[in-house]
């Protein structure tokens, strides 16, 4: 889909003019197909769940804090949005089939900029099987974008970080490491290579992943989204056991083992550390084979609650590493 | 509930002392009550609908745009935040069960600020009998708010705007105004009467007034959030009708009459404009009784479709204003 170019801004499209733009990517029929009652447009969305239970989540991405507009086009960062919100009703065990989109812009953006976010976000929904459900639009001084996403599942049947036990084998669906490696890159000025770079600026995500690990009969499950140690760390909290991931099993892709020599890294602290990647981790039952698309990377450990340990160490001692990102922090 | 005062920003207290501050929020005992199965702390929740759909619904606030910290306390945009968004899923006939809420705040902010706009946030969610199910905190250059609001209702009875019938009788429930003229006093310095400026501060919603006309046979309905002219306009445009507001049926508090003369305006400008109220506005059809709190404020006409008139004059001809607020216009 093409936007026709124009120099106009959101001051001359308006509010409504906006509005129409997104209303214009619902597909009524996608939207009739989904038990969707009273679709975007009115006070709110209204829809039979699919499941017996609604699984919902939002995420908040920041301009200059979560994307750089002079890093990733309009397109890319309306595509990680709806990615990265959508990965968690996944980690529940879950597929998302809706989303609630609300942007904050100045007035100063540019309508061409705002039409091709739109464009991203619908066409990253489209490849999860999700549609807009409804969505605000609002003058903010910076580009901030919310997104609920919404999945359905049957009673007892989600997924949560608590249930891991020891012996329990960890398996990851999806690469790690790879958005940190591509932020690097354009932190540092470049542009390449590209697989790293568009790993950072669209996750490329396994929606159904998280729906075959439940099936599969995952005991815990979360999706990177703020690094493997952290994340995993909170699968061991949650639960009250320990995690041991054995570097020996992870993916290690050329391009990141070459982009890490330019840098004079070590690949593997991308991949224990770095977010955005959002792969979906889960635990098994020892005696369980994994589900298609997971690789073991660990085990569950039954020593040291809520201890993370990497080749049989605690990571804090080999790894002089933050395990993932925190806000607020300086 | 009170906050011990400090001089801690969000970098010192980070995102995971921001996160435990929401969370010890969430009343335990309330979740289980409300059919939630994985409430807030993993990657999405998961609950029961308590009825065959969910209604949703999703606003952002943004500092500057729709609130400023030097006119409200936290504790009140925290309330405001919540009962707005609250609102949306009341006009569709349903009663809120649960939010979602996105902060995104610049590290510099006052851990105290932070912690007192979710004192206000949940204090509303309260009021309305919703929990908070989840959210996101992220680092920003601004303060946005974004609000998910979760309702249920039973399949086919959601009433949208699409619904009017020539000949319905046009019903309010709560005050029209009152917000745009204490938005008014603040923006020319002043502070009181305060009976209007906490009207634009905390709005005072009846959040079972929605499922009262659902109930009472309404035919269309909306939230005030635009403006009175605006918002009714959205129902005749939905509904393909004309609508007739009678003046001399409009409740005019004194308060209203006096500042609009202190300013010399004409205090029907304030409630035909006005937005931020979300006073919920329904049609009944004509030998309906109207539902407690609702007052008859007009009629819907069959004459010209997407009409709004007042006292039988379209408003444009009489009223030198725009119908409402709109984002982005100069």
């Amino acid at each position: 889909m093409s936007l026709e170019p124009s120099s106009n801004t959101l001051a001359d499209l308006g509010e409504s003019g906006l509005v129409a733009k997104i209303l214009a990517h619902i597909s009524e029929s996608t939207v009739s197909a989904m038990g969707v009652e009273v679709a975007a447009g009115d006070d709110a969305a209204v829809l039979h769940p699919g499941g017996s239970c609604v699984v919902l989540s939002v995420d908040m991405y920041a301009e200059g804090k979560h994307f750089r507009t002079d890093w990733s086009t309009a397109v890319e960062i309306g595509r990680r949005c709806a990615a990265g919100s959508m990965a968690d009703v996944c980690a529940m065990g879950s597929t998302p089939i809706g989303l609630l989109l609300a942007v904050g812009m100045p007035s100063t953006t540019a309508s061409d900029w705002a039409g091709e976010f739109i464009v991203g976000f619908t066409q990253e929904a489209e490849v999860a099987g999700a549609v807009l459900l409804g969505g605000d639009v609002s003058d903010c001084d910076t580009i901030v974008i919310s997104v609920t996403a919404l999945g359905t599942i049957a009673s007892g049947t989600a997924v949560t970080r608590n249930g891991a036990r020891a012996g329990d084998i960890v398996g990851i669906c999806g690469s790690s490491g790879m958005a940190a490696a591509g932020l690097r890159i354009l932190q540092s000025g470049l542009r390449s290579p590209r697989v790293l770079v568009d790993a950072f600026r669209v996750p490329r995500i396994d929606y159904s992943a998280g729906a075959r690990a439940a099936k599969g009969g995952a005991t815990a499950m979360i999706d990177i989204s703020d690094g493997l140690l952290a994340d995993v760390e909170h699968i061991a909290r949650g639960s009250h056991v320990g995690v041991d991931l054995s570097t020996e099993k992870f993916d290690l892709p050329q391009e990141l083992i070459s982009a890490a020599a330019a840098f004079g890294l070590d690949p593997l602290s991308w991949i224990l550390t770095g977010g955005d990647d959002h792969a979906i981790v889960a635990t098994f039952p020892p005696k369980k084979r994994l589900p298609t698309g997971f690789t073991e990377i660990g085990r569950i450990t039954g020593d040291k609650a809520a201890e993370v340990l990497v080749d049989g160490v605690p990571y804090r001692e080999r790894w002089n590493v933050a395990p993932g990102f925190r806000h607020f922090s300086q």
